[in-house]
């Protein structure tokens, strides 16, 4: 079954087990602000990236149904917490959870999808060393996110921030991130542990990569609503371009980019804007990142090969969707 | 080995493991704040509760050791997100966590506390189905608490908070919470599922009893510093004796009860504060609040009896001390 057929057919479960795990009441200061936040999402991309993993190396994707509610569950768990974090107000056009029901309802909602999470990996229908494996792999990514994380609120306020502190950030906020549902499928399929760990290299690859990409849409496409140029910038967001260029711009140029940066959003003028853009043409960023990117999708490509399975289409298949749809 | 004894000897343990856990480094953006927050705290008496309680059962308590330390973790980690839901500035003297480093910070430093509960308890020394069911009770005790908090964060603004309102509230709150480590170490040394769930009721038991007695401290000794009567009502906390009251008191009480309630803590009178402590004299709440506490207690003890285990005395030395000490 191709990613979109998958997608098809399993999200209806899911949005059921999600129901069965989380009951809707309005009348609950869990579940109301829980389903407000995620009845604005949709395709449940991640727990179909899980269950095709599984089936593709020959497991049963019905016992990782649960791991892949799971997943869903940690990804709006994060959402909602990097939402406060970030002081982010909108999502898909609607207030976020802690501008609607206050930050401590919003804290404790997040708080509460992770035990969720963790629920859902325990009820999985696998022998108890598989279960603990799925725990491990839950908890492993939870924490190397939380790490990532740490470095990106902290990293607009750094002194110095180089590609290399960023790739650190990066492969620890997306990486893991994007291996898990791949390795919950694979552990439920019986898979050996060369699998998993080349499966979490993947994600180190593969992570950055769509980063690195999602930040130079920002500058050529825009992201946000009417294809606005530059919101990176505008919200002081320590992008792959803002880290490469901070190497190698003079004493001045930093001065003034790490000023630009550290502004409050609604103070970053157009102009701000335009003179960070004109720096980082002036240096080619866009062409390194644009490298540097590609660079990645073949060290993804490489570790493909090296998964030890047979049958390697279906990594190529999720790698190339994500590409398309991740960003 | 008593209580006090198991504290002295595996406290330092404790601690060696929490800078394993953890490891102290000044500039890392969660090690910081974490042990910031670590500093301020003292007895370990969470993990030497989960240590006798495995001894006591037969168990060797170098296995329970992981989970006792995931208990004291977990503690943290409620006390640094608690502190930025209801808005404390002050903990043990010093500021706390999301006034020192930032919400943000905070709220991903007690979800980073949480990855490494988990990470203990995933190590625990003991055979897969242990393991699973040290994990089990973790996120049921973490879930419980969260949905307790959630009682607990909306019930000022509750239009009605009544006496069984506040008995879901603390049993969630306080209940796992406190039965944890008991369960924990029950666990390890292998005890069965009927001695477990016995253990979960204590705490149900128990909890709410030494809630009520705190809350009863408050407005006869003070809780705060210098002896300060009637702290809970300034910071409009829905105490047992608040939910008692609201319940009969009449129409015009009740409005004002909830107005004082309502009001900022800055914004607290003392003639409120008196206004709140008169009318819970009138309806004679305190000797109310005592005998409903003590009932508690009393099923505490029934409750003791009947754990199926051949000596009690370990679950009746912690009842006593958890009624001296952590009230």
């Amino acid at each position: 079954m191709g990613i979109e057929d998958s997608i098809r057919t399993y999200g209806a479960k899911i949005d059921d087990m999600l129901r069965e795990l989380i009951p809707v009441d309005e009348k609950n200061y869990l579940s109301e602000p829980i389903w407000y936040h995620m009845n604005t999402k949709g395709k449940r991309v991640r727990p179909a990236i899980c269950l095709i993993t599984c089936e593709a190396l020959g497991g049963n994707p019905e016992n990782a149904l649960s791991f892949a509610l799971a997943i869903e569950v940690l990804h709006n768990m994060f959402l909602m917490h990097d939402d406060i974090e970030d002081g982010d107000t909108v999502r898909r056009d609607q207030p976020t959870v802690w501008v609607k029901y206050g930050t401590a309802n919003a804290i404790n909602a997040g708080d509460y999808l992770l035990a969720c999470a963790y629920k859902s990996t325990l009820a999985s229908p696998v022998a108890p060393e598989k279960r603990l494996k799925l725990l491990e792999a839950l908890t492993l990514t939870y924490g190397k996110t939380v790490e990532g994380q740490a470095l990106d609120i902290n990293a607009r306020a750094a002194e110095s921030f180089t590609v290399a502190a960023y790739m650190k950030m990066v492969e620890l906020k997306t990486g893991y991130y994007l291996a898990c549902g791949m390795v919950g499928g694979a552990i439920v399929a019986g898979a050996s542990n060369e699998v998993v760990e080349k499966i979490w290299m993947l994600g180190k690859n593969m992570g950055p990569a769509f980063q690195i990409r999602d930040d130079l849409i920002d500058l050529t496409h825009g992201k946000g609503r009417g294809g606005v140029i530059g919101s990176d910038i505008k919200e002081g967001k320590a992008s792959f371009l803002y880290s490469y260029v901070l190497q190698i711009a003079s004493g001045e140029q930093k001065k003034k980019l790490r000023e630009i940066m550290l502004k409050p959003r609604e103070e970053t003028t157009a102009d701000d804007i335009e003179w960070v853009l004109d720096v980082y043409r002036r240096y080619d960023a866009m062409k390194y990142a644009q490298d540097y990117a590609e660079n990645l999708v073949q060290q993804a490509y490489k570790t493909i090969n090296e998964i030890p399975v047979d049958d390697k289409t279906i990594f190529k298949e999720i790698a190339s969707f994500m590409a398309q749809r991740m960003s």
